[in-house]
């Protein structure tokens, strides 16, 4: 790491800081404008109500607490976070490592219950998605293989195979499933988008969270395609980066092969 | 894939459908609790402040709407989420895709540069902890070197250098760190071990993270070494993986030689 790494580590700080500073520009405003203008709502509330601080303090303090243990603030409908399907939903966002954190769990026996769950879930989900991912990859080198049988070049097999591979990526995982959510989440195209994203790299800020939206009814098959649309958008990944590696050795084996004919020559 | 993909895949879907009932059964009744509580509390707010259904619910659509700006709901001072101190532990949690979710961009402009910086802060994070974890195994590897020079046996010495990187993962990363956190965030010993867990395995519910609380002082420094202590424990964890697969890959040479040598007998 001697030289290498410092240039490395030195490239990351920079990269972050900068980063930092872009996201406080972006931010900063919109966070401000939305303190004050809750400031001044307060007050109104004050006045309007005839409340004194203490009591609003009073309020604000359990509508935080009730918050905080995942209690929905507003609406006299309750939908239960920890039913059977919001449970799956929450298991699934543990073992990819997404972590919603939409329903985290309060208890103690909960909390003790999840490190267990995902010291065993997580390298589990690992080994099935990179299964998926080789399991579709034998499929492409199948049909590849078909195309080289039926006469058409090799080099021209590798191209259809890769474009192909990268358009499902790009259409199935990103472009197509925004609309979906436009429809059954109410989101605008690019909260679709951005959801999509933080999911499949499994960041999982939980501001957004398909099939979970408490004043919304949702189809089952909706909620149980969703999770299968992450891991095969997790294999698909999976997939990519093995191939990644596979090509830059290939490459490499290629290149030391015309380098080693070079010499002898 | 055929019949060892169904086994797993069987297997994964039972795993987590067992994990969401254990999960309904610990958390549904604490939910429950709380949820009748708040309910009864409103029910007192508006008894005791001459509050209409209307009033009530117009106040809590405000506080829920600034909550969802990230807006801190209690208390008169604000600490604003986006300084560049927040924002630089915002863009770490993006890189090492832990991603919070304390604080999200909420801003169309936000979002976008969040997709823009993850798209190349993510992989660039990856090759980053990665060459930290092998420049900590390089080390390791001297480390047995000299010890070998010294006379001490080969297999003692693999075995002193396994037990202590394990030692060392468990110490520093899980046993020690909640102490550290039980004093500065206030945080139980168990709540500081869960905040561990979640974080170095990359979930991140954002329930607990360190040095963000609006209500505690944070010095500069254990804000800083609370980030690189995530980054160590990430380098940790690609070490252990790769010595893992090494180790596999090791046993599977030796035990192919030992049932050659057989064969050929
Ligand atoms: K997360
Ligand atoms: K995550």
């Amino acid at each position: 790491m001697a030289d290498n790494g410092s240039i490395l580590t030195s490239c990351i700080i920079f990269y972050l800081s900068i980063g930092a500073a872009i996201f406080q520009i972006l931010e900063e405003q919109n966070w401000k404008n939305a303190a004050e203008n809750y400031v001044k709502e307060k007050e109104e509330f004050r006045r309007t109500y005839n409340l004194t601080d203490d009591a609003l303090n009073k309020i604000l303090q359990v509508v935080s607490e009730a918050a905080g243990q995942g209690v929905a603030i507003t609406g006299d409908s309750q939908r239960n976070p920890w039913d059977w399907g919001n449970s799956f939903i929450f298991t699934n966002s543990i073992v990819t490592t997404i972590g919603y954190g939409n329903i985290a769990p309060r208890t103690n026996g909960g909390r003790i219950f999840c490190i267990l769950f995902g010291l065993c879930g997580i390298p589990l989900c690992l080994v099935w998605v990179s299964e998926m991912g080789s399991f579709f990859g034998d499929r492409a080198k199948r049909l590849s293989g078909v195309l080289i049988e039926k006469g058409v070049s090799v080099k021209k097999v590798q191209f259809i195979c890769i474009a192909l591979f990268l358009l499902w990526g790009l259409l199935m995982h990103l472009v197509i499933p925004p609309f979906v959510f436009m429809y059954m989440e109410n989101w605008t195209y690019l909260e679709g988008f951005y959801f999509c994203f933080i999911t499949l790299t499994t960041v999982g800020f939980g501001d957004y969270v398909a099939g979970v939206n408490p004043a919304l009814r949702y189809n089952a098959i909706y909620r149980v395609l969703t999770e299968l649309w992450i891991y095969m958008g997790l294999a698909w990944l999976s997939l990519f980066f093995s191939w990644n590696v596979h090509m830059v050795v290939d490459t490499h084996k290629v290149l030391k092969k015309k380098w080693q004919k070079h010499r002898h020559r």
